[in-house]
């Protein structure tokens, strides 16, 4: 069924064909259409890929050709497919690297991969404060031989590497050649700890719309700079994991058509089974007025509208304030405010919804009497219930982001199928106990 | 109740002050607050401000004082915040321009603010390619002088202008000084059409880890650059407005504590007024089975934990098929796949779920027999439905992303609130019917 490459006939396979075939080929498939890549395309194609893929097309290739392109990695990217790498390739494949490369992928090794010293690289043009221009432009040629990253700022640094201050490359290369650099630098710094969470790496990285930021230890000496093209991915990320928690399950952590079935109906069968079991409250619940549902049964018709509308409004609510807490807009100290735009909205909307909900039993009722006699005060019913059970719904959707991170969870885990089920429940004690007090002496 | 900057007693007001209080301040606070700033600090914060408030923010600012500011924008930034400023301010401040940048920022305006041209930047580094290394070098310290955005790769290009090659300035930098840039540029290029939309040059960054990629017309001719640092918020946007939609509304495209409190209503209000009318649906269904419904109200007691857990599966699903989409990972031709993974998926937590719901009911009988003697009967019931509902839950969570790109929508609008009104009306009759069949001659 796949396509064998091994028996692929050209002098060279097109970079894009290749690419495009990437998902649907097996592992030594893979390795076998690299192999035939031009020099300068396997080069691009190979820097291109995730940590998680070069790990398995390194595993797939014979040792011996594999040193070529781990060496083709900066640090942070060496350390990144070594934490990919299964534990039997390790050892190999850091024996690969050159002596002094070993160590800082070693020393990078021990950050976590989603702090800025996981995310930085150890490798970053640096000048003394009292070289004159001339002196460092010539002095960052030879360090610019040394495959630099980026040359892009040039951090100014004493002898016990504190960092003093930053002069980017273009206004060293412009300023007087006779002039210090402690004189070009800005010394007015955004810098970022070694353990900052890459989600807040971003947000430096969105304010202050930055090519590089250095990373410093408690101490001030800088240990590295995180550069943007990095922090790209990093968004995304951040971004897939809080769009799958959303969507009520465990984050993949893998591509969608790459991960084995078993391990996604593990990742999406927990928080399935957890909703499954709280919505059981709902059979309880409904137990609970079984003799109002037997006396009224158009009182269950309304149900699954009524309760819907309260998780269609928390689902809003969750998601607003979910996106804008990943961005900063919104912190933990913000929660009143946020509450008391969401009693406002869930009013506004209720009303809305309980008034469609209420004209279209009327209309209907005068094509086709389904309702009963009562049909007036099933839909009073069904209006006040749905003014109540939709500001539950955006009351409980914003609340629950809060305290979630309140108590060290992530917001995100504040899904729309989590904050359904919340409301569900509610509704439907919301909507019996209206209607038992509406339909009393008339229905009930 | 909002603090009163223009009382403000000290020399200079500590910039991260002014950051923190940016959003509970009103206007005319807010343009105090920035005038009182350090000129080193108010250029740092003005630079970090999006466009929609450098905008508002001009516009409090006095007149004669907006030049200077408006000055220290490149044109590809100016011309952002000429479309986010009010109509009437939009001359004003495009003769605070000198006259070679209004004409660059004019041409940039000519672009949709999504697509590649309005991203980018029309002053980048370049050179021709018969010039001595040495030459470029020289001649790129002038080029420097013009405030370019950044020198980190030359473009290499004719006398049309035509693109011919790349050179990183590293590169250029350590070459030797007497051979020529055409024989050190690389010519294999990523370029992008100037009317791409901003997601794809945003995988096109995240694929190929690049700091800047070039704008090129139909006929191959560089027009600007897109920097690597202006995708950070590309990509930041672009996720917030799927999350949004897949929350269930209209992307806001406003900060959640800003937007003013009418406009979050319609923004809301017309999915969630959309999603009722649909969920209506749900008391039709259930209205032709209000027969069966009076003769076995235990029925009616399953009904919210039936539909809610095809909607949760159907969320899970839909969620995982936008974000692939966004990614790029799963594209339309992939439909199949994903139907064939989402059946199996379907299939095993469907009868997970029933079975949990199966012996929940079994157990609960023998501690209060409230399901009446036939509870097996309904047991079953339950059992097989949910295997019914939450297949179709996945699969039609997984489908109608694709359905809505197929017709030229936006996927992300395969909201957790719009699968689950698709998957609420159908789950009723998969259950009802089940029932019908599985109850006749014993409850119905």
């Amino acid at each position: 069924m796949s396509p064998t490459l091994s028996e692929y006939p050209g002098p060279a396979l097109p970079l894009a064909d290749l690419r495009d075939a990437w998902l649907v080929l097996s592992k030594s498939d893979r390795a076998d259409g690299f192999r035939i890549l031009k020099r300068s395309d396997a080069e691009e194609f190979f820097l291109g890929l995730s940590a998680g893929d070069m790990a398995e097309l390194l595993h797939a290739l014979p040792e011996k050709e594999r040193r070529v392109w781990v060496r083709l990695l900066a640090p942070d990217d060496a350390a990144d497919l070594l934490q990919s790498a299964p534990g039997e390739d390790r050892d190999k494949l850091l024996s690969c690297l050159d002596d002094p490369t070993r160590k800082e992928v070693t020393a990078l090794m021990a950050y976590e991969e989603d702090e800025a010293g996981g995310l930085m690289n150890p490798r970053f043009a640096r000048v003394r404060p009292d070289m004159r221009v001339d002196e460092a432009v010539s002095y960052l040629r030879l360090q610019a031989r040394e495959n630099l990253e980026t040359i892009y700022y040039v951090y100014v640094a004493d002898e016990q590497q504190h960092l003093l201050g930053v002069v980017s490359f273009r206004e060293l290369f412009i300023a007087k050649p006779d002039t210090h650099v402690r004189d070009v630098m800005a010394t007015d710094l955004i810098t970022v700890g070694e353990e900052v969470h890459q989600e807040q790496v971003g947000h430096l990285f969105s304010d202050a719309g930055l090519m590089a930021i250095p990373v410093v230890d408690a101490e001030g000496r800088i240990k590295g700079i995180v550069t943007v093209d990095d922090i790209v991915d990093v968004v995304q990320e951040e971004a897939t994991e809080d769009a799958q928690k959303f969507g009520g399950m465990e984050a993949l952590e893998e591509p969608y058509l790459q991960i084995a079935l078993t391990r996604m109906i593990k990742k999406r069968g927990g928080w399935l089974a957890a909703l499954f079991l709280g919505e059981m409250l709902t059979a309880s619940a409904m137990a609970f007025f079984e003799d109002e549902i037997a006396r009224a049964v158009v009182l269950a018709l309304f149900v699954p509208l009524i309760i819907s509308s309260g998780g269609n409004s928390g689902s809003q609510a969750s998601t607003l304030v979910i996106r804008a807490m990943a961005l900063g807009e919104v912190r933990l100290r913000d929660w009143w405010r946020v509450v008391r735009r969401e009693v406002a909205v869930g009013l506004a909307l209720g009303s809305m919804l309980g008034l469609i909900g209420f004209v279209r039993i009327v209309a209907w009722q005068a094509v086709s009497p389904i309702y009963g006699p009562h049909y007036l005060r099933v839909a009073e019913t069904v209006l006040i219930s749905l003014v109540g059970v939709v500001m539950f719904g955006t009351i409980a959707g914003s609340v629950l982001p809060f305290v979630l991170r309140k108590f060290g969870f992530d917001p995100a885990s504040a899904s729309a199928p989590f904050v359904a089920t919340l409301v569900d429940v509610t509704g439907l004690v919301i909507y019996f106990t209206v209607g038992s007090v509406m339909l009393r002496g008339t229905l009930l």
